[in-house]
Protein backbone atom coordinates (compact mmCIF):
# COMPACT_ATOMS: atom_id res chain seq x y z
CA UNK A 1 0.00 0.00 0.00
CA UNK A 2 1.57 3.51 -1.20
CA UNK A 3 2.57 5.85 1.98
CA UNK A 4 0.18 8.34 3.11
CA UNK A 5 0.79 11.64 1.04
CA UNK A 6 1.05 15.18 2.52
CA UNK A 7 1.62 18.98 1.26
CA UNK A 8 2.78 22.01 3.63
CA UNK A 9 1.53 25.13 3.22
CA UNK A 10 3.80 28.19 4.79
CA UNK A 11 2.09 31.61 5.67
CA UNK A 12 3.56 34.67 6.08
CA UNK A 13 4.75 37.81 4.19
CA UNK A 14 8.28 37.67 6.99
CA UNK A 15 9.29 34.43 4.21
CA UNK A 16 8.62 35.57 0.73
CA UNK A 17 10.20 39.54 1.76
CA UNK A 18 13.38 37.87 2.29
CA UNK A 19 13.31 38.67 5.97
CA UNK A 20 13.38 35.24 7.50
CA UNK A 21 14.19 32.08 6.35
CA UNK A 22 11.71 29.57 6.75
CA UNK A 23 12.94 26.69 9.19
CA UNK A 24 9.15 24.65 10.01
CA UNK A 25 9.34 22.86 6.59
CA UNK A 26 12.51 21.59 6.76
CA UNK A 27 11.89 20.18 10.14
CA UNK A 28 8.61 18.91 9.14
CA UNK A 29 9.96 16.93 6.24
CA UNK A 30 12.56 14.93 8.43
CA UNK A 31 9.60 14.10 10.94
CA UNK A 32 7.02 12.93 8.03
CA UNK A 33 10.03 10.86 6.48
CA UNK A 34 10.37 8.95 9.93
CA UNK A 35 6.64 8.10 9.83
CA UNK A 36 5.95 7.21 6.70
CA UNK A 37 4.15 10.14 4.69
CA UNK A 38 5.19 11.21 1.84
CA UNK A 39 5.77 15.01 1.26
CA UNK A 40 4.98 15.90 -1.63
CA UNK A 41 4.84 19.44 -1.79
CA UNK A 42 5.09 23.14 -0.50
CA UNK A 43 3.61 26.24 -0.57
CA UNK A 44 5.20 29.95 0.84
CA UNK A 45 2.08 32.12 0.38
CA UNK A 46 1.63 35.69 1.93
CA UNK A 47 -0.56 36.94 4.76
CA UNK A 48 -3.50 37.75 1.82
CA UNK A 49 -6.92 36.17 2.64
CA UNK A 50 -7.91 34.81 -0.68
CA UNK A 51 -4.18 33.47 -1.29
CA UNK A 52 -4.59 31.45 1.88
CA UNK A 53 -7.61 30.35 0.94
CA UNK A 54 -7.41 29.20 -2.23
CA UNK A 55 -4.13 26.96 -1.12
CA UNK A 56 -5.92 25.45 1.73
CA UNK A 57 -8.55 24.20 -0.66
CA UNK A 58 -6.12 23.31 -3.75
CA UNK A 59 -3.84 21.52 -1.20
CA UNK A 60 -6.28 19.32 0.92
CA UNK A 61 -8.25 18.25 -2.09
CA UNK A 62 -4.68 16.91 -3.46
CA UNK A 63 -3.25 15.19 -0.61
CA UNK A 64 -4.27 12.84 2.63
CA UNK A 65 -2.68 15.32 4.65
CA UNK A 66 -2.37 19.28 4.42
CA UNK A 67 0.15 20.92 7.42
CA UNK A 68 0.10 25.13 7.99
CA UNK A 69 2.36 27.01 9.96
CA UNK A 70 1.94 30.92 10.64
CA UNK A 71 -0.45 33.35 11.31
CA UNK A 72 -2.12 32.04 14.38
CA UNK A 73 -1.44 34.67 16.85
CA UNK A 74 -2.93 37.44 18.69
CA UNK A 75 -2.07 40.31 15.69
CA UNK A 76 -3.96 41.70 13.16
CA UNK A 77 -1.86 40.25 10.72
CA UNK A 78 -2.72 36.55 12.06
CA UNK A 79 -5.64 35.49 9.78
CA UNK A 80 -5.18 31.73 9.21
CA UNK A 81 -7.90 30.33 11.44
CA UNK A 82 -10.23 32.25 10.05
CA UNK A 83 -9.15 31.57 6.59
CA UNK A 84 -9.59 27.70 7.30
CA UNK A 85 -12.96 28.45 8.22
CA UNK A 86 -13.48 29.83 5.14
CA UNK A 87 -11.99 27.22 3.11
CA UNK A 88 -14.31 24.95 4.73
CA UNK A 89 -17.02 27.30 5.01
CA UNK A 90 -17.89 26.39 8.54
CA UNK A 91 -18.37 29.15 10.99
CA UNK A 92 -15.64 30.50 13.47
CA UNK A 93 -15.76 31.79 17.04
CA UNK A 94 -14.39 31.74 20.94
CA UNK A 95 -14.68 27.84 22.04
CA UNK A 96 -14.39 27.69 25.57
CA UNK A 97 -12.16 25.04 26.36
CA UNK A 98 -9.54 27.14 24.30
CA UNK A 99 -10.32 29.73 26.23
CA UNK A 100 -9.96 27.78 29.30
CA UNK A 101 -6.54 26.84 28.20
CA UNK A 102 -5.38 30.06 27.82
CA UNK A 103 -6.76 31.84 30.99
CA UNK A 104 -5.04 28.77 32.95
CA UNK A 105 -1.89 29.82 30.93
CA UNK A 106 -2.26 33.41 31.70
CA UNK A 107 -3.52 33.15 35.33
CA UNK A 108 0.16 30.90 35.37
CA UNK A 109 2.24 33.73 34.22
CA UNK A 110 0.67 36.17 35.57
CA UNK A 111 -1.03 37.82 32.80
CA UNK A 112 -4.21 39.59 31.39
CA UNK A 113 -6.48 38.23 29.01
CA UNK A 114 -7.43 40.56 26.68
CA UNK A 115 -9.38 41.21 23.52
CA UNK A 116 -6.31 40.42 21.17
CA UNK A 117 -5.29 37.52 23.30
CA UNK A 118 -8.53 36.02 22.84
CA UNK A 119 -8.35 35.85 19.37
CA UNK A 120 -6.37 32.90 20.02
CA UNK A 121 -9.35 30.68 21.22
CA UNK A 122 -11.41 31.22 17.86
CA UNK A 123 -11.80 27.96 16.31
CA UNK A 124 -13.41 27.17 13.49
CA UNK A 125 -16.47 24.79 14.21
CA UNK A 126 -15.44 20.84 14.04
CA UNK A 127 -11.87 21.13 14.60
CA UNK A 128 -9.79 19.09 16.93
CA UNK A 129 -7.15 21.11 19.73
CA UNK A 130 -3.56 20.67 18.67
CA UNK A 131 -1.90 20.92 22.25
CA UNK A 132 0.75 23.46 22.41
CA UNK A 133 3.04 22.72 25.66
CA UNK A 134 5.64 26.03 24.44
CA UNK A 135 3.10 28.89 24.93
CA UNK A 136 -0.43 27.05 25.07
CA UNK A 137 -2.55 28.78 22.37
CA UNK A 138 -3.70 25.73 20.66
CA UNK A 139 -3.07 24.64 17.10
CA UNK A 140 -6.40 22.34 15.09
CA UNK A 141 -7.22 20.08 12.66
CA UNK A 142 -10.24 20.44 10.49
CA UNK A 143 -10.69 16.82 8.53
CA UNK A 144 -7.47 16.73 6.96
CA UNK A 145 -5.75 20.38 7.82
CA UNK A 146 -3.48 20.51 10.87
CA UNK A 147 -2.69 24.21 11.50
CA UNK A 148 -0.01 25.03 13.76
CA UNK A 149 1.85 28.11 14.65
CA UNK A 150 4.91 29.60 12.63
CA UNK A 151 7.82 30.44 15.64
CA UNK A 152 9.93 27.04 15.28
CA UNK A 153 9.66 26.16 18.89
CA UNK A 154 6.30 25.90 18.74
CA UNK A 155 5.60 24.68 15.35
CA UNK A 156 7.92 21.84 16.41
CA UNK A 157 6.40 21.13 19.72
CA UNK A 158 2.67 20.78 17.64
CA UNK A 159 4.07 18.42 15.40
CA UNK A 160 5.23 16.48 18.31
CA UNK A 161 1.70 16.75 19.65
CA UNK A 162 0.23 15.74 16.48
CA UNK A 163 2.00 13.29 14.62
CA UNK A 164 1.53 10.13 17.18
CA UNK A 165 -2.39 10.52 15.79
CA UNK A 166 -1.64 10.49 12.56
CA UNK A 167 -1.75 7.26 10.00
CA UNK A 168 1.82 6.57 8.58
CA UNK A 169 3.66 3.86 6.53
CA UNK A 170 6.70 2.84 5.92
CA UNK A 171 9.43 5.01 6.95
CA UNK A 172 11.13 6.21 4.00
CA UNK A 173 14.75 5.32 4.50
CA UNK A 174 17.87 6.26 2.47
CA UNK A 175 22.13 5.50 1.67
CA UNK A 176 24.01 8.52 0.47
CA UNK A 177 27.12 8.06 -1.36
CA UNK A 178 29.26 11.66 -1.73
CA UNK A 179 31.22 10.88 -4.97
CA UNK A 180 34.16 13.45 -5.94
CA UNK A 181 33.68 13.15 -9.60
CA UNK A 182 31.60 15.73 -12.02
CA UNK A 183 28.06 14.90 -12.73
CA UNK A 184 28.39 14.47 -16.56
CA UNK A 185 30.37 11.62 -15.29
CA UNK A 186 28.28 9.72 -12.91
CA UNK A 187 25.11 10.07 -15.02
CA UNK A 188 25.32 7.37 -17.25
CA UNK A 189 25.66 4.70 -15.05
CA UNK A 190 23.54 5.81 -12.32
CA UNK A 191 20.94 6.10 -15.28
CA UNK A 192 21.38 2.27 -15.45
CA UNK A 193 21.80 1.68 -11.88
CA UNK A 194 18.39 3.60 -11.35
CA UNK A 195 16.51 1.22 -13.94
CA UNK A 196 17.56 -1.66 -11.99
CA UNK A 197 15.98 -0.78 -8.70
CA UNK A 198 12.58 0.70 -10.69
CA UNK A 199 12.03 0.51 -6.89
CA UNK A 200 14.17 2.60 -5.34
CA UNK A 201 14.56 6.63 -5.58
CA UNK A 202 18.23 8.43 -7.04
CA UNK A 203 19.03 11.24 -6.72
CA UNK A 204 21.98 13.11 -7.74
CA UNK A 205 22.86 16.41 -6.02
CA UNK A 206 25.87 18.01 -7.14
CA UNK A 207 28.05 20.06 -5.16
CA UNK A 208 31.58 22.66 -5.36
CA UNK A 209 33.06 23.94 -2.06
CA UNK A 210 36.87 23.89 -1.66
CA UNK A 211 37.84 23.34 -5.28
CA UNK A 212 36.44 20.08 -4.97
CA UNK A 213 33.33 18.68 -6.81
CA UNK A 214 31.00 16.17 -7.26
CA UNK A 215 27.41 14.76 -6.24
CA UNK A 216 26.11 13.24 -3.63
CA UNK A 217 24.10 10.33 -4.69
CA UNK A 218 21.23 9.75 -2.17
CA UNK A 219 18.97 6.44 -3.18
CA UNK A 220 15.37 6.23 -1.05
CA UNK A 221 13.10 3.40 -0.45
CA UNK A 222 11.77 1.57 2.01
CA UNK A 223 13.25 -2.00 1.98
CA UNK A 224 16.99 -1.90 3.83
CA UNK A 225 18.26 -4.75 2.22
CA UNK A 226 17.70 -3.16 -1.77
CA UNK A 227 19.20 0.29 0.04
CA UNK A 228 22.36 -1.59 1.09
CA UNK A 229 22.51 -3.94 -2.50
CA UNK A 230 21.43 -0.39 -4.49
CA UNK A 231 24.58 1.24 -2.60
CA UNK A 232 27.27 -1.33 -2.82
CA UNK A 233 26.52 -1.55 -6.99
CA UNK A 234 27.04 2.47 -7.21
CA UNK A 235 29.93 2.20 -4.77
CA UNK A 236 31.50 -0.80 -6.83
CA UNK A 237 31.05 1.04 -9.86
CA UNK A 238 33.24 4.36 -8.49
CA UNK A 239 35.92 2.55 -6.44
CA UNK A 240 34.51 4.24 -3.29
CA UNK B 1 1.94 51.69 -10.68
CA UNK B 2 2.10 48.72 -8.17
CA UNK B 3 5.11 46.45 -8.33
CA UNK B 4 5.78 43.90 -10.74
CA UNK B 5 4.77 40.37 -9.46
CA UNK B 6 6.58 37.42 -9.14
CA UNK B 7 6.95 33.62 -8.21
CA UNK B 8 9.33 30.75 -7.43
CA UNK B 9 9.05 27.29 -8.18
CA UNK B 10 11.82 24.86 -6.31
CA UNK B 11 12.15 21.95 -7.94
CA UNK B 12 13.66 18.52 -5.90
CA UNK B 13 12.79 16.13 -4.21
CA UNK B 14 16.19 16.37 -1.84
CA UNK B 15 14.06 19.66 -0.18
CA UNK B 16 10.84 17.67 0.51
CA UNK B 17 12.57 14.53 1.98
CA UNK B 18 14.58 16.87 4.68
CA UNK B 19 18.27 15.82 3.43
CA UNK B 20 18.16 19.32 2.22
CA UNK B 21 17.14 22.60 3.57
CA UNK B 22 16.65 25.29 0.48
CA UNK B 23 18.72 28.68 0.30
CA UNK B 24 17.65 29.98 -3.07
CA UNK B 25 14.25 31.09 -2.54
CA UNK B 26 15.48 33.25 0.80
CA UNK B 27 18.30 34.45 -1.78
CA UNK B 28 15.96 35.53 -4.09
CA UNK B 29 12.93 36.73 -1.97
CA UNK B 30 16.04 39.28 -0.95
CA UNK B 31 17.36 40.51 -4.19
CA UNK B 32 13.97 41.06 -6.01
CA UNK B 33 13.04 43.26 -2.87
CA UNK B 34 15.86 45.31 -3.60
CA UNK B 35 14.70 45.89 -7.11
CA UNK B 36 11.05 46.21 -6.80
CA UNK B 37 9.37 42.93 -8.10
CA UNK B 38 7.56 41.43 -5.74
CA UNK B 39 7.69 37.43 -4.84
CA UNK B 40 4.35 36.25 -3.91
CA UNK B 41 4.27 33.01 -3.62
CA UNK B 42 6.73 29.95 -3.64
CA UNK B 43 6.69 26.13 -4.42
CA UNK B 44 8.26 23.11 -3.79
CA UNK B 45 7.34 20.49 -6.00
CA UNK B 46 9.59 16.55 -6.50
CA UNK B 47 10.83 15.88 -9.63
CA UNK B 48 7.51 14.45 -11.00
CA UNK B 49 6.90 15.69 -14.78
CA UNK B 50 3.20 16.05 -14.04
CA UNK B 51 4.08 18.10 -11.02
CA UNK B 52 6.38 20.52 -12.87
CA UNK B 53 4.11 21.16 -15.38
CA UNK B 54 1.32 21.76 -13.59
CA UNK B 55 2.62 24.05 -10.85
CA UNK B 56 4.52 26.01 -13.92
CA UNK B 57 1.36 27.01 -15.92
CA UNK B 58 -0.12 27.65 -12.99
CA UNK B 59 2.27 30.07 -11.70
CA UNK B 60 3.01 31.50 -15.42
CA UNK B 61 -0.38 32.75 -15.63
CA UNK B 62 -0.98 34.48 -12.04
CA UNK B 63 2.52 36.31 -11.84
CA UNK B 64 4.53 38.65 -14.06
CA UNK B 65 8.12 36.25 -13.34
CA UNK B 66 8.26 32.94 -12.47
CA UNK B 67 11.97 31.89 -11.33
CA UNK B 68 12.88 28.30 -11.21
CA UNK B 69 15.72 26.50 -9.51
CA UNK B 70 16.80 23.04 -9.53
CA UNK B 71 16.68 19.84 -12.62
CA UNK B 72 18.83 21.53 -15.15
CA UNK B 73 21.73 19.14 -14.52
CA UNK B 74 22.98 16.45 -16.84
CA UNK B 75 21.59 13.41 -14.56
CA UNK B 76 18.43 11.24 -15.18
CA UNK B 77 16.55 13.44 -12.86
CA UNK B 78 17.29 16.28 -13.93
CA UNK B 79 13.81 16.75 -16.28
CA UNK B 80 12.86 20.71 -15.99
CA UNK B 81 13.97 21.80 -19.29
CA UNK B 82 11.52 19.03 -20.93
CA UNK B 83 9.12 19.93 -18.86
CA UNK B 84 9.11 23.55 -19.40
CA UNK B 85 8.95 22.86 -23.58
CA UNK B 86 6.12 20.68 -22.37
CA UNK B 87 4.27 23.23 -20.36
CA UNK B 88 5.04 25.63 -22.92
CA UNK B 89 4.04 23.38 -25.77
CA UNK B 90 7.44 24.03 -27.59
CA UNK B 91 10.17 21.50 -28.63
CA UNK B 92 13.27 20.99 -27.07
CA UNK B 93 16.23 19.85 -28.29
CA UNK B 94 19.99 20.90 -28.33
CA UNK B 95 20.93 24.22 -29.18
CA UNK B 96 24.45 24.87 -31.16
CA UNK B 97 25.47 27.98 -28.79
CA UNK B 98 24.59 26.41 -25.66
CA UNK B 99 26.91 23.33 -27.13
CA UNK B 100 29.77 26.04 -27.79
CA UNK B 101 29.19 27.33 -24.63
CA UNK B 102 29.64 24.02 -23.09
CA UNK B 103 32.71 22.75 -25.41
CA UNK B 104 34.73 25.84 -25.20
CA UNK B 105 34.29 24.99 -21.17
CA UNK B 106 35.49 21.15 -21.31
CA UNK B 107 38.44 22.39 -23.62
CA UNK B 108 39.54 24.53 -20.94
CA UNK B 109 38.98 22.19 -18.24
CA UNK B 110 40.34 18.78 -20.00
CA UNK B 111 37.07 17.30 -19.50
CA UNK B 112 34.99 15.45 -22.69
CA UNK B 113 32.01 16.22 -23.56
CA UNK B 114 29.80 13.05 -23.32
CA UNK B 115 25.82 12.19 -23.81
CA UNK B 116 24.96 13.55 -20.21
CA UNK B 117 26.56 16.49 -20.47
CA UNK B 118 25.27 17.16 -23.60
CA UNK B 119 22.00 17.05 -22.32
CA UNK B 120 22.46 20.66 -20.41
CA UNK B 121 22.90 22.47 -24.01
CA UNK B 122 19.00 21.07 -24.55
CA UNK B 123 16.86 24.32 -24.79
CA UNK B 124 13.02 25.01 -25.12
CA UNK B 125 12.68 26.52 -28.92
CA UNK B 126 11.93 30.57 -28.22
CA UNK B 127 14.54 30.35 -25.17
CA UNK B 128 16.98 33.22 -24.27
CA UNK B 129 20.07 31.84 -22.53
CA UNK B 130 21.10 32.89 -18.78
CA UNK B 131 24.64 32.90 -18.55
CA UNK B 132 26.26 30.63 -15.91
CA UNK B 133 29.81 32.27 -14.97
CA UNK B 134 30.43 29.31 -12.43
CA UNK B 135 29.84 25.97 -14.62
CA UNK B 136 29.09 27.23 -17.75
CA UNK B 137 25.83 25.41 -18.67
CA UNK B 138 23.15 27.83 -19.42
CA UNK B 139 19.76 28.52 -17.52
CA UNK B 140 17.00 30.14 -19.96
CA UNK B 141 14.05 32.50 -20.21
CA UNK B 142 11.50 31.19 -21.71
CA UNK B 143 8.62 34.21 -22.16
CA UNK B 144 7.52 35.27 -18.12
CA UNK B 145 9.80 31.76 -16.70
CA UNK B 146 13.55 32.24 -15.78
CA UNK B 147 14.99 28.70 -15.38
CA UNK B 148 17.79 28.15 -13.21
CA UNK B 149 20.21 25.42 -11.59
CA UNK B 150 19.60 24.34 -8.32
CA UNK B 151 22.99 24.54 -6.43
CA UNK B 152 23.32 27.92 -4.86
CA UNK B 153 26.55 29.56 -6.08
CA UNK B 154 24.98 28.42 -9.80
CA UNK B 155 21.90 29.76 -8.80
CA UNK B 156 23.13 33.32 -7.40
CA UNK B 157 25.22 33.47 -10.23
CA UNK B 158 22.62 32.93 -12.64
CA UNK B 159 20.39 35.74 -10.73
CA UNK B 160 23.19 38.41 -10.75
CA UNK B 161 22.93 37.79 -15.16
CA UNK B 162 19.04 37.45 -15.13
CA UNK B 163 18.06 40.44 -12.93
CA UNK B 164 19.49 43.58 -14.60
CA UNK B 165 17.14 42.66 -17.61
CA UNK B 166 14.48 42.84 -16.13
CA UNK B 167 11.40 45.38 -15.31
CA UNK B 168 11.64 46.14 -11.72
CA UNK B 169 9.37 48.99 -9.77
CA UNK B 170 9.99 50.65 -6.75
CA UNK B 171 12.45 48.79 -4.03
CA UNK B 172 10.79 47.43 -0.91
CA UNK B 173 11.94 49.20 2.18
CA UNK B 174 11.80 48.30 5.74
CA UNK B 175 12.33 49.24 9.63
CA UNK B 176 12.04 46.50 12.18
CA UNK B 177 11.68 47.39 15.92
CA UNK B 178 12.60 44.83 18.69
CA UNK B 179 9.78 44.89 21.38
CA UNK B 180 10.19 42.52 24.51
CA UNK B 181 6.73 42.47 25.15
CA UNK B 182 4.62 40.14 24.52
CA UNK B 183 2.17 39.71 21.00
CA UNK B 184 -0.82 39.84 23.47
CA UNK B 185 0.29 43.08 24.51
CA UNK B 186 1.40 44.74 21.43
CA UNK B 187 -1.50 43.54 19.20
CA UNK B 188 -3.68 46.24 19.85
CA UNK B 189 -1.92 49.36 19.21
CA UNK B 190 -0.41 47.49 16.50
CA UNK B 191 -3.53 47.24 14.75
CA UNK B 192 -4.73 50.73 15.55
CA UNK B 193 -1.19 52.35 14.27
CA UNK B 194 -1.74 49.89 10.82
CA UNK B 195 -4.91 51.52 10.00
CA UNK B 196 -3.62 54.56 10.42
CA UNK B 197 -0.68 53.82 7.70
CA UNK B 198 -2.66 51.77 4.65
CA UNK B 199 0.12 52.37 2.64
CA UNK B 200 2.34 50.48 4.49
CA UNK B 201 2.45 46.73 5.83
CA UNK B 202 2.73 45.89 8.97
CA UNK B 203 4.14 42.19 10.45
CA UNK B 204 4.62 41.15 13.62
CA UNK B 205 6.74 38.28 14.18
CA UNK B 206 6.84 36.92 17.42
CA UNK B 207 10.16 35.12 19.19
CA UNK B 208 11.26 33.45 22.01
CA UNK B 209 14.59 32.99 23.44
CA UNK B 210 17.05 32.84 26.51
CA UNK B 211 13.70 33.20 28.30
CA UNK B 212 12.59 36.83 26.38
CA UNK B 213 9.79 36.75 24.43
CA UNK B 214 8.45 39.66 22.17
CA UNK B 215 8.48 40.19 18.54
CA UNK B 216 9.88 41.97 15.85
CA UNK B 217 7.31 44.39 14.28
CA UNK B 218 8.40 44.71 10.26
CA UNK B 219 7.22 47.82 8.90
CA UNK B 220 7.70 47.86 4.96
CA UNK B 221 6.95 50.13 2.41
CA UNK B 222 8.42 52.49 -0.51
CA UNK B 223 8.49 55.69 1.20
CA UNK B 224 11.00 56.31 3.29
CA UNK B 225 9.66 59.32 5.21
CA UNK B 226 6.48 57.09 5.47
CA UNK B 227 8.34 54.50 7.05
CA UNK B 228 10.05 56.83 9.58
CA UNK B 229 7.41 58.09 10.60
CA UNK B 230 5.32 55.33 11.48
CA UNK B 231 8.45 53.66 13.08
CA UNK B 232 8.58 56.76 15.11
CA UNK B 233 4.71 56.33 16.31
CA UNK B 234 5.47 52.65 17.26
CA UNK B 235 8.91 53.14 19.09
CA UNK B 236 7.44 56.01 21.18
CA UNK B 237 3.81 53.81 22.12
CA UNK B 238 6.26 51.22 23.52
CA UNK B 239 8.73 53.56 24.87
CA UNK B 240 11.44 52.30 22.93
Amino acid sequence: MPNPTAAMLVIGDEILSGCTRDANMHHLAGKLAEVGIDLREARIVSDAPEAIVAAVNALRASYDNVFTSGGIGPTHDDLTADCIAEAFGVAIGVREDARAILQAHYDTTGRQMNEARLRMARIPDGATLIDNPVSAAPGFTLENVHVMAGVPAIFEAMVESLLPTLIGGAPVLSRTLRIERGEGVIAAPLRALAETYPDLGFGSYPFQQDGVHGANIVIRGSDPARLDAAAGRLADLFDL
